[in-house]
C-alpha cells in the first residue's frame, strides 16, 4: 500500500515585511560596491523577476521549532490521529533555532525533539530527528517517510519543514528580499487504497561544481571586526542549474509513476523566483512534448517569499484549505511536488490524491 | 540479505589537550559561582569519574567536514568500492562546520554535500544529507542506511559521524573537559551472506521530561554584553536517565536479534563517562541474568574523550585495525553498538561480524 498524506498544517508568521520596507536600506554588491541605482528601481526590478511583493518574518518571541509545533499540531488534528501513534518525526531545516537578534544556530537538542516535547508526546518509540538537505529538505523528509513506511518500519510519520531565513539574511544584500520565514507540516500514513498516495520520486545531489552555489558568507557591507556570516547565493548559477536539472528530475519521477503528463493537474514547486519557476515548467512540458495546461502552477511567492523547506508544505496546506484563490486539488488529481536548493539538491514526487 | 559494514575509517585530530592544560582555567559553577576547590583536585575528581586523561582538538585550519572527508576516504578505500557507486551519504553531526575561534554553525550547504564535493564524487544520484540526532547520530545513520538497503532503495551507503565539540565548549565550565573532536565513517553495503551484518536494532527519543538535559546555554562566567552559547548538560540527570534506559534498549535489540547474551563478544558503547558506561553494562548483564564477561567493553575515552557522533565509529575503526590494545573483533563475533545523547536519544544495534 502507498504512503498517503492524511493531514497538513502550516504557520504563516504574523509580521508582514513589504517591498517598500527596503526603500531605505543600504544595499551593496558582492564586491562591496554601492549601487548607483536607487532602491525603488532595485525593488521594482526585483519584483519583476521574483514576483515577490511581501514576505513574512517570524515574531521575535518565537523560534523556528515553535512555529513548527503550531503547524504540526494542526496537521495532527487534520489527520485525526493520536499523536502517541506517530512513529517518526522528521524535521527539515538548515539553520536550526536562531533567536531574534542572535547569530547562533541551536540544534541542541534537535528541532524534532523540541517539537515532540512541545506536542507533549510521551511515546519513546516515536523517533525524532532533523534532516539537513537545503530547501528540498521537507520533500526529502516525505521521501524518507515513504521509504520507512514501504519498508514496514513506520506506519505514521510527521514531516516538518520550517525555517527562519529572516534571521540569517544579510541586510545589505539585495537577495535578502527573497527570503522569508514559515513552517509547514504533514502526516504521512500507510494507505489502504493502492491507487492513492506517493507513486514515485526522484532525488539528487549535485556537488561536484555546484556545492557552494548557496553558501554562508560575510556581509556585502564591510564592517570592521565583524565576521558574522549570512545566507548567500550565486543567483545566476542557481537559475541555470535549476533550469538544466529540475525538469529532468520531474520527468524521471513522472516516468517512474506510470502516469502520462496529461494526468498532472498541479505542479507544486519550490518558490524562490517566479520567472525561474515559469522557465522550469516550460522546459518540463517541452521535455514531455506537451502543452502547459492553464493554471497548473500555484504560486504563493508574491505574498510569502521563499521560506525554504516551509514553502512547499505551506503551499499544499493553503490549496487543500482553499486559501489560494483559483487553485484546488480534487480527489483523483495527480500532482508533482518539486524542489531545488542548497546542496545543490533536487527532488520530485508524483502524488495521486 | 543483511547490511554489512565493509570498510571503516577515522580521523583522530592532531592536537592533544591534556588534563593538565586545564590547571589554570577559571572554572565556575552553573550558578556562576567560583569554586573553593583548586583545579588540580577538580581535575583529579573529573578523571576518576570519566576516565578522561586527554582529548583531541581539531587543527585550527580544518573544519568538521574536512576531517569527515579524510575518514570517509579511508573507509571507501578499505571497502574497496568505487565511490561513484555510493547511493547515499548520511552525515551525523550536531553543530555543523564551525571555524576555529568562531561561534556560528555553518550547514549551508549540508556537511554531507561538502564531503561529497571533497571526495570528488560526480554521480548526482548519490544523495547526500545530514542527520541531527545527538550523540547517537552516527548509529542512527547506520540504522537508516540499513532501512534503505533492506527496502531496496540503496545498495551502498557512506555513514559519517564527525564533530568539533572543542568549538562549542564553555571554557569556564568543568564539563568542557569531557568534550573532544573526531571523525569516523563506514561503508555499509548489502551483504551476500544472510548470517552476517546488522541483525536488529532499537531506537528511541525521550523528550517529555528529558528534551533539555543537553542544551545550548550561556557561559558559567558572567561576561557583560556577551551572549554566546555553548554545549551544556545536566550531568546527574543524564547519568540516571542513561542507566534507566540504555540497558533496556540494548536488551530490546538483543531480543530481536535472536542471539543469546553469551554470543556477544564486545559492546561498543558511546564514551561520555567511564563510570556511567560501567554502570550501564552492569545493569544490562543483570537484566539478562548473566555475568559480565571479561574485557567486553572497549574504552577509548581515556585518550579520546567524548567526541559525540565520532566516538563509536572511531572506536570500531581502532579495534578493526588492532589499534586498541587487548581488544579484537574476529570473524563470527557478535557485538552490540549502543549510544545515548542529546534529544535525549538512545539506540542499539546487534551486529554479526
Amino acid at each position: 500500500m502507498r504512503s498517503i498524506i492524511t493531514g497538513t498544517g502550516s504557520y504563516i508568521p504574523k509580521i508582514i515585511k513589504k517591498n517598500s520596507d527596503f526603500l531605505n536600506v543600504d544595499f551593496y554588491g558582492e564586491k562591496n560596491e554601492s549601487f548607483e541605482t536607487s532602491n525603488d528601481i532595485i525593488i521594482e526590478k526585483f519584483k519583476g523577476i521574483t514576483g515577490i511583493e511581501e514576505r513574512r518574518y517570524l515574531e521575535p518571541e518565537l523560534q523556528n521549532s515553535d512555529s513548527a509545533a503550531i503547524a504540526s499540531k494542526i496537521a495532527i488534528e487534520k489527520a485525526k490521529i493520536d499523536p502517541e501513534k506517530i512513529d517518526q518525526i522528521i524535521y527539515a531545516h538548515n539553520f536550526g533555532d536562531i533567536r531574534h537578534n542572535d547569530n547562533q544556530s541551536d540544534m541542541l537538542p534537535s528541532l524534532a525533539s523540541r517539537v515532540k516535547h512541545l506536542l507533549r508526546i510521551k511515546n519513546p518509540d516515536c523517533v525524532a530527528y532533523d534532516v539537513i538537505f537545503g530547501c528540498p529538505g521537507w520533500l526529502q523528509g516525505v521521501i524518507q517517510a515513504d521509504n520507512f513506511i514501504q519498508a514496514g518500519i513506520a506506519k505514521k510519520c510527521l514531516v516538518i519543514g520550517a525555517e527562519t531565513l529572516s534571521r540569517v539574511v544579510d541586510p545589505h544584500d539585495r537577495d535578502s528580499m527573497i527570503y522569508s520565514d514559515g513552517a509547514g507540516a504533514c502526516i504521512i500514513e500507510k494507505g489502504i487504497n493502492s491507487n492513492k498516495g506517493i507513486l514515485s520520486y526522484a532525488s539528487q545531489s549535485f556537488t561536484y561544481d555546484e556545492a557552494n552555489y548557496l553558501f554562508f558568507g560575510e556581509s556585502n557591507k564591510i564592517i570592521p571586526n565583524i565576521n558574522t556570516r549570512y545566507i548567500k547565493m550565486y543567483g545566476r548559477k542557481i537559475y541555470e542549474f535549476s533550469l538544466n536539472n529540475v525538469p529532468n528530475a520531474m520527468k524521471d519521477a513522472l516516468d517512474k509513476s506510470g502516469l502520462t503528463i496529461n494526468k498532472i493537474k498541479k505542479i507544486l514547486i519550490h518558490q524562490a523566483n517566479e520567472k525561474m519557476d515559469e522557465a522550469i515548467i516550460k522546459r518540463f512540458y517541452n521535455l514531455m512534448d506537451a502543452e502547459i495546461p492553464e493554471n497548473v502552477m500555484p504560486m504563493s511567492i508574491q505574498k510569502l517569499g521563499n521560506s525554504s523547506v516551509a514553502t512547499v508544505p505551506t503551499l499544499l496546506d493553503l490549496i487543500l484549505n482553499n486559501k489560494l484563490s483559483d487553485h484546488e486539488i480534487k480527489e483523483g488529481d495527480a500532482v508533482i511536488f518539486a524542489s531545488v536548493g542548497a546542496g545543490m539538491n533536487i527532488n520530485a514526487v508524483v502524488y495521486q490524491f
